[in-house]
């Protein structure tokens, strides 16, 4: 694997465009905790989320979705059956679909659950350094949501995943790393502040997936991805007093975002 | 049907005021995406919400709330049967019950679920375009929650499910009619920004819940309670930067809204 | 029952400070509503929140969990077998955990759960003063999850709950009372607006179950821990224009408070 490259402004701002004009509808089936979070910063960025979550439903939903999302946060029985269905029609209908598999590696039938779910070749995958390690079967344990460990650590984990799934990769931390096996890319910007607010992560993984809609490149898109969210991070973060003026800041900032704002 | 009317500011303000002296209890049975959002609507505006889901339980407290709100955003097979005896509890103890038939359309689940609750005899119904269309079966499809079809062209629709069911029935967008099948209102106000906040029409729906327990004319106090929402959206708007800082905004406006601003 | 004491400035920052120390791993199992401020609540004090819901994961959650929060506010079927299997891993592996009685007295079976739950010795339990009358068995109803009482009403029932159960039971309100059946604490502070505001009470729950976790003593460390939410809410009262702008500043004053400010 050679360096990391660098994702451009221009390029990020480009992709931010056609998000913007395609507005794609982003099919989320997300943890209870950060639902509302996650369907606002989409559409701040000019997407169209909805949350549909029935078994028959949701399969029904994921054929006519741009993406479809799947977070296992608060993971149930009856909700993994909804997911498993809707990631069946998704794949039938070609509609991408992204898996963050939150906590992955401490707790068992998650892990179990996201592991099955990696034959049904996601376009994308995003975690934590701890996640995607004990996805990639690498790391067997874990403690709560927060990594346990520096995203660097997981790069060749990152990219062993995205080789056996075909999946592009996406380890966050303080420095993002973007990877479809092949090609490594690296976004810088955020900050501390964005992990004392629930659901940054989690919304991260909703944006990515609409970015999987787009045409171009998709491991660029999803970089972009992970740059957009990043760069009004920072941006809020430097006119917030805390993690409660950082929230409707973001979101702002996401709205206001613009090419040259990313250059 | 004639030309629509506008409701007065002063009406408008009297409604307010009965709310805030009524304090209704309003019980939500609403989607996952917009819980707090709208039980921070109803408290800013002085009403009482609780969530009660359980359908034992849901049939217990809708017998005692002041009104009961069915929202089905990301209705389940088990929270379908727990509305279903809330429905009927709230039946039988005249609680009156607002529908919000969320994507109704281009989902078969909640379509169908829906339809058999307008025998029930809703006192509302609040939907955009789209969902209301769809509702009363002149269009069969849909795509997401967003509306495809202008608030104008589903007045007619509204004014036969009005009429059927014996709602008051309300269609949102850029302007917001209402009718009871004979008389039609309007109310206009909000803004665009409002579409960009997840949650902005199903706490509509669950202010209109609130309404419904209200002495008078049912028309006049939800066509009020549609003002009383569209009035802080465009007053949040004019003071903030985007989708961010419209939120709290909207609730301080809520919390502030008086006869002066309303006239 | 001797008059109530005060706690001082100087053992709450102490107690402030041993949290951000530790940053409690806290186990939520708490209702749909108020999920993310918890979350955020605990992360702007410096905690670790984790939501984890399913039978099997929660019973291995709370096992290594530094507390477990159980609210009942939307309670299901389904989710109290969870929380059944969540607190029998608690108690096995010495987890301290505590009981949040949303809206208990008024509905059946929430009533029943909460009390059948008594007997597996709760660290701590936190309720308005109905809920506290209610579960202790003082009154049989209720209507909504406002308190109907006082909180000086439920001193003697929080005693009587406190000695019965050995928890520290806390009794909200515009005083909140803090006991564990011998001494008796009041914690001044807090206002109003915070009850505009949904899930104060929930996310006060939440903090208490973190301050559970720490060492030292138990009773001073609750009471430290509803000084901490009063503190932040006077504050964040003072410089807000309603309910809506109160929540982001609520949680910069957390993420502020220090021994200066508490003193």
């Amino acid at each position: 694997m050679h360096q990391p490259l660098p994702v451009s402004g221009a390029i990020v701002a480009e992709y931010l465009s056609l998000f913007r004009q395609q507005a794609p509808l982003v099919h989320c089936m997300t943890n209870d905790v950060v639902q509302s979070f996650t369907a606002n910063v989409l559409l701040a960025l000019g997407g169209s989320p909805a949350m549909v979550i029935e078994a028959e439903e949701a399969a029904q939903f994921s054929a006519i979705a741009d993406g479809l999302l799947i977070n296992v946060g608060t993971l149930t029985r009856s909700r993994a059956d909804a997911m498993l269905s809707a990631v069946g029609a998704a794949v039938n209908a070609n509609t991408p679909w992204t898996l963050d598999p939150v906590a992955v590696g401490g707790l068992t039938f998650r892990s179990e659950f996201c592991r099955r779910l990696l034959v049904s070749k996601p376009a994308a995958i995003r975690g934590n350094a701890s996640e995607i390690l004990a996805l990639s079967g690498n790391v067997q344990h874990g403690r709560g949501v927060d990594s346990q460990h520096q995203a660097e650590a997981a790069i060749a984990a990152a990219t062993q995943l995205a080789r056996q799934t075909g999946a592009v990769v996406v380890v966050t931390g303080a420095i993002d790393y973007v990877t479809d096996g092949e090609q490594l890319l690296q976004v810088m910007g955020g900050s501390p502040l964005m992990t004392r607010v629930v659901g940054t992560g989690c919304a991260l993984s909703a944006v990515v997936t609409g970015f999987t809609a787009l045409a171009g490149d998709r491991l660029y898109a999803i970089a972009s991805a992970c740059r957009v969210m990043s760069c009004a991070g920072e941006r809020a973060t430097a006119r917030s007093s805390g993690p409660g003026s950082f929230a409707p800041a973001f979101l702002d900032e996401l709205w206001q975002l613009d090419a040259e704002v990313l250059a």
